[in-house]
């Protein structure tokens, strides 16, 4: 191992986005006609102890800094500093092992790296995406790989085309058995693309299912925006509502090889996608056996947060039938929630936890460590998807 | 008519890289935290007319420059004007209906839009992409689509995990049936994610399935990238064709539900993605029925043009015994070449179709308007996936 620290950097392999340990040289060449003109640059560069060095070629910028909130000690931006060559550099870390978004600040423009074609889209733009290598549960690791699938579909709810991400379970696409179906919706700054790109959904399930701790499964991601986000848009909700139940449901019931009851359906959510399922699992309480909440609840029941205050009758108030009503608890196996201590949702989850507590729904809460990202998302999600169709 | 006209303007879903006429107001907002700061910015934007404005907010930029060499006059880059709110713009068009990359060069610093979640990868870094819809055969339409996958596998060949992109037909993912198999190589700027971002190979296959012009088939893009990319570099060749038969076709085999024989096999490419197709069919004759060459040919054979003129024996006199043996001809349905008059490679092409025709292959050779271009690769995907296992 000493050889490996002195005489090799681990790069990752920046055109597949996948996030496995490969030890090539660092100087890693890639003159490919949409690449940059002069000096060569590398850029992002993982080394071995999990440092990474971001770089950029700019020499007129008169200020450059990496953005990445995720990245631990970037916080609103880290500064980089220029070498003779106009290259601007800095190294982070070490890092622990998971991806992450990041882009560069040059002079007040938002650019992704130049260097590197792997990136994840979010609800308004697209991010650059580095992979720190060094994780069990959620490495490319040497397992049967699933496959994920962008699917375009016609929104006859919403009138328009729309798109979602499906993970199919290794064996799924040469076999002809069924499988148990788990929708799983992103946050308010995410697209559909964001739980396989920065959440590492597929990869997360294959290690899993190899492992024999989850079950093979059909795995959905829709798109959650259907218009501008600001929180308290309730109609966005209710459109949301309408094309999950109107339009993402049957096609996924229509065009996969799923089961169709309630014990076969999963769902869960990040943030906006955790008070989503909340207002999808409770109003339509024949629908889903499996709910996960995570760093979320319902927007407002803290009194604050986001949203505001809820004017008119509250959200339990206007649930309450479902809430106490037989159909919801028969054949519920699991309401799951996590959300770390310094989450600024923690308020949001406790009381929503509390709340349907006192309608007698049996909730697993867990408060972990850290904070809203996608740290504790892929965690989450690790965590969740064994206890589903056991 | 004249109501669109006078009253909307088309703008392109950008967050769901569909391409479709969605008439709605031009102010379309993005306020997702992964915005940016300061005057809002909408970009692109595709008028009804399809004109397209690009923006970009850098009001402390000196020169910023639109890069995009499909898109008509553009060229080596099109200059861009600020306004006082320092948000540069330039209107290009009509544009022909397609997809086109584009970027920004901000001071020296290539930028994706930040704008426009939409992205296509290259082999190098990622561009921004639009649609400008009006296509008959490449727009999404009202019709049942496939879905496009991206697969992980490991390359025991190579030693590493690479990615391959593929799309299912509609009724794949129910359905139990075998299908054939369609094998597209992209060329020396792009990834596998190239045929089905920038190239449409999706939409196009659905279009055609929809009409009953193309049989329902499986279409596998792997990467043809097996390091930095310099033409006349023999040794990817020969990389590529080992994961390719070493790995990517029995990956396929095995998790597809695809017929395995010649007659249901199929393989094209374009540029280097060509000149692989004829460095695959060709050595082993027992393995495709259908092979299609888009702009490419044998690098070299022209005496010129990409590596040179070749050292030693020349590719015809080491593939003699293939080219004049039976195994070829047995079962060969269909050589199609097509290439753009303007094309730098049009020589190649056309002293492949010369070399070929001599060794008695029956080939299909078109020339046709246009250059090295992707509106020529989608048009030629549409005329040759029509021809396949009829």
């Amino acid at each position: 191992m000493n050889r490996l620290k002195t005489t090799v950097v681990a790069t990752v392999a920046v055109t597949l986005a996948v996030c496995v340990l490969t030890f090539t040289p660092s100087a890693q060449a890639q003159p490919g006609r949409g690449g940059q003109r002069g000096p060569r640059v590398t850029s992002p560069e993982v080394a071995a102890d999990r440092h990474v060095t971001f770089r950029i070629l700019a020499p007129k910028a008169e200020a450059v800094r990496l953005s990445g909130g995720d990245i631990p000690g970037v916080g609103q931006g880290a500064e980089m500093t220029k070498d003779p060559n106009g290259i601007w550099e800095v190294t982070l870390g070490p890092i622990g092992a998971g991806a992450y978004r990041y882009n560069f600040n040059v002079d007040g423009v938002s650019v992704i790296d130049p260097r590197n074609p792997a990136t994840s889209e979010s609800n308004a733009n697209t991010w650059s995406l580095v992979c720190v290598p060094g994780s069990e549960f959620m490495d490319t690791r040497q397992v049967p790989h699933g496959a994920v699938a962008e699917v375009t579909y016609w929104s006859a709810s919403l009138g328009r085309f729309r798109r979602m991400h499906v993970y199919t379970p290794p064996g799924y696409e040469s076999g002809q058995a069924k499988y148990p179906v788990f929708y799983l919706l992103h946050g308010a700054s995410d697209s559909d693309d964001s739980w396989t790109s920065v959440g590492r959904a597929g990869f997360i399930l294959d290690n899993l299912i190899a492992a024999g701790k989850a079950r093979p499964m059909v795995v959905v991601m829709p798109a959650g925006h259907t218009g501008p986000f600001t929180f308290g848009r309730r109609s966005g909700v209710d459109e949301f509502t309408k094309d999950f139940i109107g339009d993402i449901m049957p096609h996924v019931e229509k065009n996969y090889r799923v089961y169709t009851d309630k014990a076969h359906r999963a769902i869960a959510g990040l943030s906006m996608g955790g008070a989503q399922t909340l207002n999808l699992a409770i109003p339509y309480p024949d629908k889903f056996a499996y709910v996960g909440v995570f760093s979320s609840g319902i927007f407002g029941i803290a009194g604050g947060g986001p949203g505001g205050a809820p004017q008119g009758p509250s959200w339990e108030e206007q649930h309450k039938d479902k809430l106490d009503g037989t159909a919801l608890k028969d054949g519920l196996k699991l309401v799951w929630f996590a959300t770390g201590k310094d989450d600024f949702l923690v308020q949001t989850s406790r009381a929503s936890v509390e709340m349907l507590k006192k309608h007698g729904l049996d909730v697993v809460y867990k408060e972990t460590d850290g904070a809203h990202t996608w740290i504790n998302w892929r965690d989450y999600l690790n965590e969740f998807a064994p206890q589903l169709f056991q």
